[in-house]
């Protein structure tokens, strides 16, 4: 088993994306900036959504087109939608994200479509993105739990999986939107997820809501996983709405796999400068999230 | 194996000894008195240490003698040496913990005597505690890192873990005091740990530094472990002295473990009740630290 893990830092967008203030779009690209210099191969920098959708990201466009590129990084960006794609190809981003959740409830509230329409409108989408060569990435979102489904079934997790992986999909993110996955049921989802799709092309992304995502990535790793979602700071977490807890802080999965041995590419002390300087402006903000870690035990 | 797991609350103890403020000792009964309620059956409540050492815990005897009992539930008090051995047997403790450090510089620190001094010290707290028939627990501390000497080695846990475990001890609690455990370390130590010595005498005691905590418990559950010391809220995480982070919080802890499908007899909605009426007197006196969650983040 490979001795190197690959991280796809998503803080610009799912950490940014349910921070209660606009991040102006000169700290987002000094973010951005800070994370490349530390060492992030991969970025998730923004969503092309309706800005009334998501505000904290109205900026997509401004962002993209000011956003300084650099040869063996890979900026990707959300897109819901064809339209959002061809923003997102109009940018030159690197690779797209596209998500679905494995509950119907949770794609009617989040996409305002049921799970079989939502993923008609990505095959449109994927098959553009085929054409034009654009390496895409599928979320399988509330792939542990659902906030008004509870607990997923694992049928439908794979179900999707397939879709998405059969269209040629280059990597699965299966996601703990809520972060409500133990390492046990993580363990048995993983081991299921293997038995189907080949282990380079399964990712895992996790909240974490619970304090579980680093129990869960080791389950994960012992079972060969490789690749990981995080982000920077452990920002997104939001008090406020249990369902939009921070993504797993990635200086703790960056400590934890430099620990264990393992290998990413990153530099940690220069990731918590650049970290900390986003924090402290989202303090001068009166955000209420200073880190994940910091919002995750006023949620509970 | 075992589908319930054991946990030794050490907030009052542990988790208020890193507290900067004083917590008034009619606080830490309402404490104690709420944890016994959520369904505790093991609490160390104090140490028997000098005054001058750990002001947090100067109320020690007024706080014992005022404590209640409860049937079914063992108060734990820390004890350094006979004086303070005395001192809790004079106050009905139902068992007394004893600390060694397994690296020279720690022992020097805490405890003022070498390794080997600290253990004749404890040989006669262990000969009064048999002959009084007092169960005792021995913290093996620095088992995974020491502020002054980096990572411990394996062979000085399993030297003192022996020392104690042969000398009577129900229970080793192999600590992680600075929080600098990986779960692969913690696999390999647990499984030495395993080859000397019964699994029911075995705990771990994870402060929670690097967010790693659950990880780490998650790899000593595979192995058969049951049994863990935690701290309600989290408290005790100081953000000034990174040597002194919280401990895992025990809300975290059993939310996990429930989840797993472990049964603890904890009641974790009135556990949560509990920690956050003392976090909150604890944010009136300008506590930098609300939950080792929330300290944590300060401290990288």
């Amino acid at each position: 088993m490979s001795n190197f893990v690959k991280i796809m830092e998503v803080g610009p967008r799912d950490g940014l994306q349910n921070e209660k203030s606009f991040v102006p779009t000169e700290h987002k690209i000094a973010f951005i900036e800070g994370l490349v210099q530390a060492g992030m191969k991969r970025i998730e920098c923004t969503a092309f959504v309706s800005k009334r959708w998501i505000p904290p990201l109205a900026d997509h466009a401004e962002l993209a087109a000011a956003l300084p590129r650099h040869k063996g990084v890979s900026y990707a960006a959300l897109v819901p939608n064809l339209q959002g794609y061809e923003q997102a190809k109009k940018y030159n981003f690197n690779e797209v994200s596209l998500i679905l959740a494995a509950t119907q409830s949770h794609n009617q509230k989040n996409l305002n479509a049921s799970t079989e329409e939502a993923f008609e409108r990505y095959k449109l989408v994927i098959a553009q993105a085929k054409q034009d060569k654009m390496p895409f990435r599928a979320y399988i979102s509330c792939a542990f739990g659902c906030p008004y489904e509870g607990k997923t079934p694992v049928s439908e997790v794979l179900k999707w999986s397939r879709a998405f992986y059969d269209l040629g999909a280059y990597e699965l993110s299966i996601s703990d939107t809520i972060g409500v996955g133990n390492p046990k049921q993580t363990h048995e989802l993983v081991k299921l997820l293997l038995k189907e799709f080949s282990v380079d092309r399964v990712a895992l992304h996790l909240h974490d809501t619970h304090s579980m995502a680093l129990a869960n990535i080791y389950a994960a790793l012992e079972l060969g996983i490789r690749s990981f979602d995080s982000s920077a700071g452990g920002i997104g977490g939001c008090p406020y709405a249990p369902g939009a807890a921070g993504n797993v802080e990635t200086e703790s999965l960056v400590y934890m796999l430099h620990s264990m041995g393992f290998k990413t590419g990153v530099d940690l002390e220069a990731l918590r400068k650049t970290s900390q300087r986003l924090q402290e402006y989202l303090q001068t903000q009166g955000s209420p999230t200073i880190t994940g870690h910091a919002s995750r035990s006023v949620l509970r």
